[in-house]
């Protein structure tokens, strides 16, 4: 057997993680949802800041409460200043005890930032009426920034590629090969698709362990169209770092493949990233994927099953 | 004669159609209109409902009835509550019955969620107070999604590009070409074109049918310009997979073609992506082209009539 | 002398004129402006009306008043079904004559479709109720559709490179070459800029005018930053079609000189695109630009004097 | 000792700074925040005035200021129409004084150009209401301006990258190498990240002062990630304009470094670009960077210390 582990200098370091995940230890790099596993600190707490980006990432829910939370704070601080300005602040209702007073304020100034207006409760003085012409403006601002976040938000190309839960060691032309699936989960259509797979490999010498970086050489690593699913292969031959591993080899060299996608997204027309990782928890060494689509369909369509986007039955090399 | 089918396994897998397009069966792959005919199932139904690109790819026509429907059902809805809330929640006209009481719940909530708020109708208590708060935060979220999806819509870009009827097979040069013929429908200008044309075989060994894959060599394959129009242009000569085709030979292999064309748009400086087909029933064996572009105007302007797309004279080969 | 044309069959098609502009015509096939000079019929109005592609390269005058214009027609509209719903459909000023009517019926409408509802003129009856809650609706949708051409228009990507106003032949290490000038207008910052200029030649040959396609090696294609201006030279030496023209052979071969200049744009991160011909009557014959930059500043910027884009010195050729 | 200067001509035309920065002065040409030391005047006020550009790179203390101010002059300039339009102009208060009715006037304004119409002051006769109507069609197009203002800001893609204060030169194989570090300050993360540095040389010969540009190579010029930090290397070997240079030759040859930096971001899916530039009096000879990255953490995620990003010991080089 030769040598099971080639070390490829350049890759590794071109992958971005330098000396650090050469070092031997055994923290993932890549989550399994693309991020990277890393703590940033040391950085002034404003200048990482990015609300911006906070509030584009968070989920819809969180982002709908963050607006209504803002919405109710602004209010109640506007309807402190109009109870603060006094009983004559506000005209209309005539108001008995302060939580009165202080309801009347605060939908006096819901009626006054949302731009309603109806009238019934007016702004009573000059410094009311300056107070009015204040939130009149946050008003303004404040339904700006929602609309300009909201599109933020719908304008946010993203993929929702779904990858198998497992990626598998299935057997290929005469020897094996590492494999997993994906499926495209939303309705928009991708094409151009660019696939790449990087491997990291543990290895003890002396008792010193050390990662190896390695690019995998894909059997198709470009897809014109993504209409179906695209097992995505990396045969273990000869070239491949992984060459006449057994089950034990790989379960000792703790494999982490890194994957990184790319493609057209149809319906902004712009490019698309994603990024996956399995750990050799997640692989199944000895296995073969069931067909998601169904060839037997006499019907006019092609038809893909995605849920059965991880099926796959457990088979014994010989 | 040489072999008709030359199959080209990489170009094949690259399609992005897999196996399944490879196996015996004259289903369509890709839609006239560049979408793909694919039925895709098991896909949960939250996660495959992208509401987004949903109300992003919905026509015009639908997308306002889905605006007004939505206007129309919050109303309904937040004049429910204040029916509910009792008489004394909407100060105003005196309601007398059930539905004079709903008309003026509802046209209350309109001025409300509109924030119009003409005072003449006001909220009574301080329940209906409350509401009105509530209607106020979901009209300003409603006018920022409407703005957001409004412009969204406006600013997907897309091509239209106008393809001719029919393809047809022309004498070209000393022999034959598959051709073409497409044209800008929209003012905006194109340029830095790219075309490329796929091609799907059937062939029948033994009475297993085959697909086989083709990427097909282009006469031109780029453009700078786009000002009038492109007749692409497939000579089919021995590097053709469609050298010495008779006109049976065509049908029997019940040929497909997919196009593929991207360039830039000149409003939003940004690729756009344009895909069609063609069978068999849409290609004219032994047809010419008539010229689209007035040769002979005297004028000081190019002149292209777009009407004439598909004109085409029939021929006999000889 | 060799011959003066060399067709380059290849380049010539793949600028997009095709065989129209080989046709012997001397009319401009690009105008000054980038645009093409090209008349386009035959399309159905309504498809071809790109409303969008309109509303966004039209200037902001006309813009404002487009805006301004559908503002005023909306309420008139509104206005006249307020006062065919008779006197009682709005409450308010007692209105005496149908002028009065019709005016405060178009105040009215101003404030529903604003939504500012100051509430001294209500709807009267359950129609004009119907119809505020339809002008609402409207109303809404327009300042939405408003907001998202203003934004449209903004975030359209658009390089302003002005171009000296003349070409011209100047004198090149032992030679001579063809130049012009570009300059950045705007305030943003291009960078990684890369042109590209092509030449039509007219040739007559036995009494039949041709046009032949050519693209001009420049001295330089790209550059990394454009902090200043950039002179783009095509040296006319052997490999140069207009190599050994008198300034008679110019005259009479009547070259057009197409431009294309792409950049990265420093605010919105994205490819801009600029085109610009020159006619033989805008090239200068001998002469040279003179120095846009002040080399002998002694301060700590440099410094370019774009007013100075177009000045040139007259020179003769030995 | 072989010769110090290695002038490319090719790299230094493309760079863009042409004759000018070719001559003899020390004048910066790329400022550290990437900006160019370029001075441009000549150009018609209006033409150069790019107020969208204006409006999208001013600090957002600056940008809410003048919307602040707009608003505030706006309502100024309607309140003095109203004004002048008599005391009937806006019923409700009765106005006594100047002040007193100016400040009406002002207060009535904002309720009609927020759309607020609270209604206890209004339109008073057909010129006021008149005013009332273009006032609001002001409010709607302001808010639409403003609306499309924060959301341009919002989307325009900006990396955030932090580089060490000081570059290095430091011990490097058996060599030295020309060394600086960059880290992400955003939490948003980059990658495909592409590095070119450039470098210009000062040389004096017979009195006369040169400058020559080189485009340095690099250890590394691309990561497919950007987790953490990264050391961009240029290696001072035989390939190096700085090959053999003492720190006296590096004083002497005052060399500027010009870095160009590309990536992909990850929320916008976008090419990102920044630039920066190091000088002699910001370069260090005979350092080494400390390490950011705590390799001994055990925990479970990778750990970056962003505040020692220009960490470095002074060393001597033997």
């Amino acid at each position: 057997m030769k040598s099971i582990f080639k070390s490829n200098t350049k890759n590794e370091k071109n992958l971005g993680f330098g000396k650090f995940a050469s070092e031997g230890n055994r923290m993932r790099l890549i989550n399994r949802d693309g991020s990277f596993n890393v703590e940033r600190k040391g950085l002034n707490f404003l200048s990482s800041l990015s609300i911006y980006h906070f509030l584009l990432d968070m989920s819809w829910t969180k982002f709908f409460s963050f607006a209504a939370l803002g919405y109710i704070f602004m209010n109640i601080f506007f309807a402190s200043i109009y109870v603060l300005l006094g009983n004559n602040a506000i005209l209309g209702h005539g108001s008995l005890n302060f939580w009165e007073q202080f309801s009347d304020a605060f939908f006096f100034s819901v009626q006054t930032s949302s731009t309603i207006g109806f009238g019934h409760l007016t702004p009573g003085n000059f410094l009311s009426d300056l107070v009015v012409s204040v939130e009149s403006f946050v008003g303004i601002l404040g339904v700006a920034i929602i609309t300009g976040l909201l599109f933020a938000r719908f304008s946010k190309p993203n993929a929702k590629i779904i990858f198998s839960e497992n990626a598998i060691i299935a057997p290929y032309k005469e020897g094996k090969a590492f494999m997993f699936r994906i499926v495209n989960a939303r309705k928009n259509q991708l094409f151009e698709l660019d696939g790449e797979v990087n491997l990291i490999l543990q290895k003890t010498i002396n008792g010193k362990t050390e990662r190896t970086f390695h690019k995998l050489d894909l059997e198709i690593s470009h897809l014109t169209f993504f209409p179906l699913s695209w097992t995505i292969v990396h045969p273990i031959d000869s070239n491949s770092p992984l060459d006449d591993f057994s089950e034990t080899d790989f379960i000792n060299s703790d494999p982490e493949f890194y994957i990184f996608l790319k493609g057209v997204d149809d319906t902004f027309n712009q490019y698309v990233y994603t990024r996956s990782s399995y750990k050799m928890s997640e692989i199944v060494y000895g296995a073969k994927f069931e067909s998601i689509i169904d060839m037997h369909k006499t019907g006019e369509k092609m038809s893909v099953d995605i849920s059965k986007i991880n099926s796959f039955e457990k088979i014994t090399f010989p």
